[in-house]
């Protein structure tokens, strides 16, 4: 299929991966403080990137924390309209030792970019914005589908003012799909479409015994100990299987198809080298009866991520802490209600709080799974544009993870979303080295390329 | 009974406040590597002091850990040698934000020294250190009795540097009896004698499970949360009602004599009050069948001080860290032996620790529990001098706390200990707003001049 956007993406590979580079150099680490103005200069750098290669309508918006960038092209009429979505923010660098090339040098080894933010998420930002310029350029600055563009800066800090931008801003935002570029391929070379996440419900139960701190070896014997109310409860919030013991946890739980269970089973998947390489434990653990894919992409889970309070520095202090809490999380599957779950778990946990102690629930995060149906035309779309640039017929996966924005555009704005990501499981998103594959960044943007064209039927 | 000495206390009051505020000045946290050269401040403060008031040979002597003092005079032939100790270290202030008035700040509120350090125990230091200052001012620079003096700066770590020194340094430290003053009085103006002690085993069990941190989105279902198998091991320790369930923890257990526990019954103690004014908890907690001074003087427990690892900071981040730790203690009583009771716990904890986690347990402190008869000389002195300062009986009591050096000098140099304390329950130790009852101060000196003083003929 012959695309002059293809064409000119082609010829300007080396010129959109230093554009690329400029961009990684900028610090935009949006939980920290310091690096507020570095947050701004990346969203400056993009909004007039979108601005120079035809775009309209090109806006930063402030909100209460990073700006969001909004953009559009609007003259296809009859032609579907897409919502592009991906981030600017990443993740902060440290531990710093463990890069190799430091984190805001991008540099180039094996056919790969090491940078923070390489793939999570400027690199698949980037591609975005150069398939559009792409298309534009081939095109006489006209696009073959209506486009537009959100992009934010606060990805990495839950998002909090996408979400409200979103449900404010419901008209400017319509469109008949969205098109999110933040997830990967399921192996290198296979093109994969992600159409399912886990829900998540992050919770922290703050525990309080004593109204104030006592000695262990005066009190030891009659103080209650929140410490130890909290292990109790969680002790029985959770069977050492995995099987969560909450009442009615699993109730109404939606099963994958015969079909889809049947797909998993034929993707190239070696449990072995997943544990020892890429999870690196001992063993993997998780309910009996369900494989490694479905317990994290379909299985509910339950799991504790830190205990705060009482006394943590090293030595030993002998105190029975006044207070302490344990951040407890749950990823939901489909046709759990995060409101419903919340209800039974605070329920369970009130039942299960120990005479003495008083336990609060804290609420830091509350969405649904979601799961986009394979049948629809953009998905289809997708998968032959898939096809064209890796010659390969596309998978379908879930992730086990949580895109907030993606339950965002699927409940307030009623649309589906193409989960369309060019990363590879070992692209150390979230740690030291992260890195993109660079034939990736240049497949990616060929792909919406043709994804695009296809829909607006050439 | 006239004593010049007493005198001497009274007419120099508030010099003597004033010092020891200077002392509580310095933050000498023997926990924390950064108060590494305040604890040597400390040290050399009171050094300086000895030397000023007419001790001789004072020396500071280095250790592994932080420094000992040691002072004597002994120019009292056929009369009898004491081994005063107390400690110039204190516990870490933290959390910070619930102290009135700054930590190293002394600051007098209704005739408290608010301060941390202020009766655990420089304040108790300091109070040896005068009374000893009055008798050589008193009696032109001579002392009723041959006195050797060693204070520590590593009591709340664990006291090894003490310990190995009192092994190693036998004949310098021999002495007829040991003066420890770091108890309290059982109730305000009732002159107490503490002659039973909990022993005390500090562990840290760390926990290991994936190589790194993971994501509970990504992994959540597969990957071994060490977490969760530190509550699963935890919850199989003590059950609910406070009963440690490691096989063999109460074998041997030594009651107290009908008469004690009799005599425990005669004491002052209201157990509403205690728990709302003291514990500060809507119920008390612990074994059933026994009761509260028997639960926590004379009955072993098993606490959780603390739980390292994950993630803390306020907010919601979704990681299975690959480590964590539980800071766990079991206070002993007689005939437990505190390398059995290791050895079973670190047996148990193995056996309960699940599949695809590593458990190391590291060992922060350790001592068996110690109990001192009454019929010595230097117990009825002491009780003679307390009856002359406070005009009561004195009351025999137990603590749950752990004095390590007790059972040391009680072991290795053959001594009984005289553990003469003026704290009071209400104090605070180890948690914030810890105070000195400032007549408690002022009793004490004079109490020890007094007893001295009877000791030696006058």
């Amino acid at each position: 299929m012959a695309s002059p956007a293809v064409d000119f993406a082609r010829n300007n590979q080396q010129r959109f991966l230093n554009e690329l580079k400029d961009l990684l150099r900028i610090p935009s680490v949006s939980t920290l403080d310091e690096h507020k103005s570095d947050v701004r200069q990346a969203a400056d750098f993009v909004a007039n990137e979108l601005r120079r290669i035809g775009m309209e309508n090109v806006e930063i918006i402030p909100t209460k924390g990073h700006p969001l960038i909004y953009t559009d092209w609007l003259h296809a009429p009859a032609k579907p309209t897409v919502l592009c979505y991906a981030h600017y923010d990443v993740q902060p660098p440290d531990p710093l030792e463990e890069w190799i090339s430091p984190p805001f040098e991008p540099t180039e080894r094996n056919n790969n970019l090491y940078a923070r933010g390489a793939v999570d998420d400027k690199g698949q930002l980037w591609l975005e914005v150069k398939a559009l310029e792409s298309l534009l350029k081939a095109r006489n600055g006209s696009l073959p589908i209506n486009v537009k563009v959100i992009f934010e800066g606060e990805e990495e800090v839950g998002g909090e003012s996408i979400a409200e931008y979103v449900r404010k801003e419901q008209a400017k935002l319509k469109a008949d799909f969205a098109l999110v570029c933040d997830t990967e391929l399921f192996a290198p070379n296979l093109p994969t479409l992600c159409v399912g996440l886990r829900g998540l419900v992050y919770t922290e139960i703050e525990a309080q015994g004593a109204k104030t701190d006592l000695h262990s070896g005066m009190y030891g014997g009659v103080a209650p100990n929140p410490f130890f109310a909290l292990i109790e409860i969680i002790s029985k919030l959770k069977d050492a299987k995995g099987k969560v013991l909450i009442p009615g946890f699993y109730k109404g739980v939606t099963a994958p198809s015969k079909d889809e269970l049947q797909a998993w089973k034929r993707l190239p998947f070696n449990e072995e080298h997943y544990r020892k390489a890429e999870v690196g434990s001992k063993v993997l653990t998780g309910e009996p009866g369900f494989s490694v894919l479905y317990r994290t992409w379909a299985r509910p889970t339950l799991e504790v991520h830190g205990m705060p309070g009482g006394f943590t520095a090293p030595g030993a202090k002998t105190v029975i802490p006044a207070k302490a809490a344990a951040k407890v999380s749950m990823r939901l599957v489909p046709n759990q209600d995060p409101d419903d779950i919340l209800n039974k778990y605070t329920a369970y946990v009130k039942k299960r709080t120990p005479k003495g102690i008083e336990t609060k629930i804290k609420v830091w995060s509350k969405g649904p799974a979601c799961v986009v149906g394979t049948d629809n035309r953009y998905i289809k779309a997708a998968t032959e544009a898939l096809r064209d640039v890796f010659k390969k017929e596309t998978v379908f996966i879930r992730s086990g993870g949580s895109i907030p924005i993606v339950t965002d555009f699927q409940d307030v704005l009623k649309i589906p979303s193409v989960m369309m990501g060019f990363g590879l499981p070992d692209d150390n998103l979230h740690a030291p080295n992260e890195k993109f594959h660079i034939p990736n960044f240049h497949r990616g943007i060929e792909t919406i390329c043709l994804f695009f064209e296809k829909l607006g039927g050439k």
